[in-house]
């Protein structure tokens, strides 16, 4: 396994310390490097922060500025960040109007998100918004259901962008609810991923084999398939993805092609057409597009097709202003 | 070799096509899909036209918009637009205030955008820039000496910026000679990369070798040497960088980190932190920094690093807003 980094020890660290350098304008570390905020937090806006284990860069710390976190914790390689790094965040970042926690359904994650609230009780408000897009690791069978995926940008994004113009707190947590019941991923693997502590594939995939249905740590999914044409493989992560949600009237789709840590940029592009060709054959019209790298799951090859379908407000609030490491607009 | 496409023949224009629906607010395909341009072109402006080969994405198309290019073409993988298609960009974005191509260092690239200006004659006033920042494939002895990589980019945003002022063609001209002087870029890939047509990689890597100084087109580097951590190898790249280019007073440096196609975002800034600790070491003051996926090899796992000395005046267009696909700031 060949990948730019010096000891698995201290990768998580220097990449970290490279983003921080790289964006020094807008961010900074928290005390004791307990997390990245922003450089300027704003007086009287709710905190929104999030966090979970290294290995989705740029998620989190890559949506931390304006328009979107204020703060994101990171844990080991595909480990939730510790209760101690996250009541960090909130002192640091609570601004006397309390903090929502955005946090992706997985155990460990919700457990130390969860501690460190109790710990935070009585000297901040604090509320949490659980993502669960994604559709296919229920199956799995891990307790808490789907888990979240690149699903949780969206979140991020919308929740974020209500956030900064100054919406309480009790607000932010309805929005955030509300949206996540109704975004759906699933995605799709070419290669295993390596984790860099053992060097080892969590799967290995034949010449000619794909894993439908990945989760963003080396999760297997439902099934091996065949490889396939991009049109055959796109279809049918967009069938399962469509199906799955309610098109209700009066919301309008946005549809993001994500790569998980490995893919091109051209390929991507080029299964977003697709995708967008079958969401306009099934009618369901796509008013906003994201096409990128932004939740990994370390060097995989592979993407994940996330559909959400927003209101008039959400999608206002997904064309607002954005400057982070990751998502400008 | 798996790869998110349905067929070699078809694979540009789908990605090509995605790339245009993703951006369909700022971004049109020209007349007969010769170009991809700005869906508002401005009049009395000059028009920044660039392209090249496929294979490179998000290099060109991604860098059409306000405050960069105006148009940009689009060969097939790894092969230069044809005059016909140039011609079309031209004609289609010329306000009246002409048009500066920006043409990488290629014999291929530079035989055909020279054709197109021939055929311009008379009708458009047109000027090029060449752009030779690839201080390695000098050395494979191409006819052209040097070839344009990764500092392609830094020319288009700084001569798009001072494009989007107003400033007249002579003058954007001399700016942009003046900047490639002093641009060094140099690549590593850890793998090789799979042509579509051929299902073939240009060279094979073992599982402790990189290939050292390689282009963006597959070309072999200057030195196939042992994998080692990203300390080694990132100071291989910024000693040999810093090394050809004389650090004038009055300038400041700009580092960029880009990967490759393969190559994932954690791993990118991990190799950021280690340029710019070198950099600092050796009191070059880094005060402007991009670390990103921006200018492929398809999916070639590798990175490059490019060193630019700008003036104050080339800082501030490079801190200009910029809103394309891929760059917006």
């Amino acid at each position: 396994m060949k990948k730019f980094m010096n000891t698995a020890e201290t990768m998580v660290a220097e990449s970290v310390d490279g983003f921080v350098r790289a964006h020094a304008d807008f961010v900074v570390f928290g005390t004791d490097r307990q997390c990245v905020r922003r450089r300027h937090l704003t007086p009287g806006k709710v905190a929104v922060i999030s966090g979970g284990g290294a290995g989705h860069e740029p998620m989190h710390i890559g949506f931390v500025g304006q328009g979107m976190l204020d703060a994101a914790c990171v844990g080991h390689v595909f480990t939730s960040p510790t209760p101690g790094q996250i009541i960090g965040a909130i002192e640091e970042a609570d601004n006397g109007a309390g903090c929502l926690l955005i946090v992706k359904n997985y155990d460990g994650d919700i457990m130390n998100f969860e501690m460190a609230m109790e710990m935070a009780a009585g000297r901040h408000a604090v509320e949490m918004v659980i993502v669960s897009d994604d559709i296919e690791t229920a199956r799995i069978g891990e307790g808490r259901g789907r888990r979240g995926v690149a699903g949780t940008l969206i979140v991020e994004k919308i929740v974020g962008a209500a956030a900064e113009q100054g919406r309480p707190l009790a607000e932010l947590k309805l929005l955030g609810d509300g949206l996540n019941g109704r975004i759906r991923s699933m995605g799709v693997a070419l290669t295993g991923v390596t984790v860099p502590h053992t060097q080892r594939s969590t799967f290995t995939l034949g010449a000619t084999e794909i894993e439908m249905g990945v989760g963003i740590h080396g999760e297997p999914g439902h099934s091996r398939q065949p490889f396939s044409t991009a049109d055959d493989i796109v279809r049918y992560l967009c069938e399962t993805i469509s199906r799955d949600i309610d098109v209700q009237p009066g919301t309008k789709a946005l549809l993001f092609i994500n790569g998980l840590g490995g893919t091109p940029p051209a390929e991507l592009y080029l299964a977003f057409n697709a995708a967008r060709r079958f969401m306009e054959e099934r009618s369901i019209p796509v008013e906003r597009s994201l096409v990128g790298t932004y939740v990994t799951s370390l060097d995989m090859q592979g993407l994940s097709a996330t559909l959400a379908l927003l209101t008039k407000e959400e999608m206002t609030l997904w064309d607002a202003p954005v400057a982070t490491g990751a998502l400008r607009w």
